[in-house]
């Protein structure tokens, strides 16, 4: 090592300090934030004035679940390797203390990517120095696997973390499905969310193993009415009518876990589904405009359903044309999904799109990574899926490849908690 | 069909006007920028003033060669799957034609993805609806197979675009390396740089076949001195000494082919070389930062050399610590990739950070999209790569699984011109 190498290693770069905001001041404007929205009983919503602020990272909830949603996602699945419940309460709490960090713009750990001794690695692996925190949320969960005999977590599993059912059409690839723990990575960058899954997979070395990992860009769900709706792969404006982070009734009935639904360590929680969904692309673009808006039952310019004008006009199922036909078919995407038709099972989703390269077939790997988080699967995510994959005209043109369910455990606190805290201590 | 659907089919929605700026006002300021450029023959280098904003489309050189690098890519190799030179010419005609509108923020076709009859299928995929030009460029190239014995082109093929050597450690993929065409899309949205890709995908349909695709973020070089230097996935900053826009005698020596080279249809066009170099980052994360300061050359916090204290101080090989050594020690990437080792060849580099999800062995599939502009691979890429391939300390922690050679024709002009004009009909 060299002395001038040795002066800049030791120099510690903060990330925040390039963008002339100090660590000090962040973490001041984080718990203001987070005291505001507990104060209200709200969920963590506070609107990062742009895309490189950071979003409060404690609180009641989870970020990253109604957080307006970002542009870009990394989401990893691992598989536990220790055997050991502490070296897993471990890694947990050196998770939480590094997610607190980087989700505010920090580098992963103290000491940083030029921090520390020189012929020590770093604890931070450099790649996201000089960005901005870019609305970074992190989002853990614990998949039912983590709940067999290994950690004397069997007789926690909550009943909602209940395998889900095969679903007609499944084409599922076991190893990029399920996991015993998920993180998801939301941001505006995508180099953020990469560094952040990076880093974690980092500390978590010799503990866990990455099982399989998606990138996706675009959200394609609006997660707040502050923002615009966006379209998925097939062009159109998709999860309209998707709970938003405004909807405080809704949250409470649909989203947010509670202790009287029988396992009090949830509570503030939420269940999640992953699904990979892949789009036949090439052969959606040969079909036409009228075809592709029957399938969906709403127009592909303005999103309006048909019969109507503008997107946010009600679905009107029983409203006919002048053919006497419904405008809206009755196996029409919006139709089958509509909570009308599921005991009102509603959904807070998430999901972004992907292109995984190509296929070795002459075709574009790309279509839906889905995202949904809920009060329980069984009575939201399971209903709708089934009757989607039994009826859909859309199936024609997808393909389910990847499935996963994960319990993601209520926020944490500032000072000493850490995720899943309630479960391993509760 | 229903009548409002129909209504809203013909209703043809421009991704300029929703931003507010007209079709022909975009079409204006794109002449004006080119026309400038022209005067002053200086390559296409307007800087967008925001991410939003279009790159001019014609000029003497294609866009996306010397543009200031945008944040996102979407690469695409295809095979020619017919054997008629005619349809090949029609599809570059039919692609120039796509690429002038996409590249300004339009739909691929004048109908666009809401237009033209409602039972034809749309002439744009849809998802970009509603996004800005988002600085996209595309960028075509031809591959060494193009000139075989197909499409009589054989007797065109420059000296320059000949078959890269084997060098040393190549594990390359037959089946994401090479192809008879490549089209490079970069912009600051990746669903901009995606729904370029798809729609040029649609266009070709039944005339070429995806052959291999990769997306990318970070750009890892800068191509202007208006932009920082970025960080690759090691967590350095690279490309700190690259080719850069505002080096025009630099330029006209280095990465311009001219008439005197031998071909002269590709006067004002530059050889490509991509490489898919998967890195090793959780074995690199282990490493000390010490070692990792020296394998590189440069520190990591500000990347200045070793020895010296800001990025761009010049680096001085000969300079030692006072331990006698080197700073830069004889192996050091820095030193074995600058032109002083290879009789000032210099490149245009222009690559992107990847990850594509998991390997399957519990580590992510991540690296570089290494991508160089040139006037001569024989005697820019093939010299620095040999060396490197045989002594770079790198390559502890780096696998080269792709590669790829095209030659990237000069730019068009508005007006009946196309990509390749030159070689069909020069």
């Amino acid at each position: 090592m060299t002395t001038d190498g040795q002066g800049s290693a030791k120099e510690r770069v903060s990330r925040r300090k390039v963008f002339g905001l100090g660590a000090a001041g962040a973490a001041t404007l984080g718990a203001g934030m987070v005291a505001a929205n507990t104060l209200l009983d709200e969920p963590p919503q506070a609107h990062a004035t742009s895309t490189s602020d950071p979003f409060p990272f404690y609180g009641e909830h989870q970020a990253g679940i109604v957080t307006p949603a970002q542009d870009r996602l990394h989401f990893v699945a691992f598989d536990v390797t220790t055997d050991k419940r502490a070296e897993l309460v471990e890694l947990l709490q050196e998770w939480t203390a590094a997610a607190a960090r980087l989700t505010q713009g920090k580098e992963a750990g103290s000491y940083g990517a030029v921090g520390g001794a020189p012929e020590a690695a770093p604890d931070d692996t450099g790649e996201a120095l000089g960005l901005p925190a870019s609305g970074l949320t992190l989002t853990v969960g614990f998949g039912t696997s983590l709940f067999d005999d290994r950690f004397g977590l069997a007789r926690h599993r909550p009943a909602p973390l209940t395998d889900l059912p095969k679903f007609p059409k499944d084409q599922l690839i076991p190893e990029i499905s399920g996991g015993d723990l998920c993180v998801q990575a939301c941001a505006h960058d995508p180099q953020v969310a990469v560094h952040a899954i990076r880093n974690l997979a980092r500390i978590g070395f010799g503990k866990v193993s990455v099982r399989w990992s998606q990138l996706g860009f675009g959200r394609t769900s609006s997660t707040s009415r502050a923002q615009s709706t966006p379209r998925n792969l097939m062009g159109f404006k998709d999860g309209t009518n998707n709970l938003k982070l405004e909807d405080s009734g809704l949250l409470r009935d649909h989203l947010w876990a509670a202790a009287q639904d029988g396992s009090p360590w949830m509570a503030g929680g939420a269940y999640l589904v992953t699904r990979k969904i892949r789009m036949m692309v090439e052969t959606w673009d040969r079909t036409s405009l009228a075809e592709q808006e029957q399938i969906f039952g709403r127009n592909k310019g303005e999103g309006a359903p048909l019969g109507k004008r503008a997107e946010f006009d009600p679905l009107d199922f029983a409203a006919k044309g002048p053919d006497g036909e419904p405008h809206i078919k009755s196996d029409a995407h919006v139709r089958l999904a509509h909570p009308s038709s599921h005991a009102d099972a509603r959904l807070l989703r998430r999901g972004y799109n992907f292109v995984d390269g190509s296929d070795g077939l002459g075709r574009l790997d790309a279509g839906l990574f889905f995202i949904a988080y809920q009060r329980d699967p069984r009575k939201q995510f399971v209903p709708v899926q089934m009757g989607l994959a039994r009826n859909d005209p859309l199936n024609e043109y997808i393909k389910h490849v990847s499935s996963a369910l994960f319990a993601c455990p209520p926020g944490v606190r500032d000072g000493g908690d850490y995720w899943g805290r309630t479960l391993f201590e509760g």
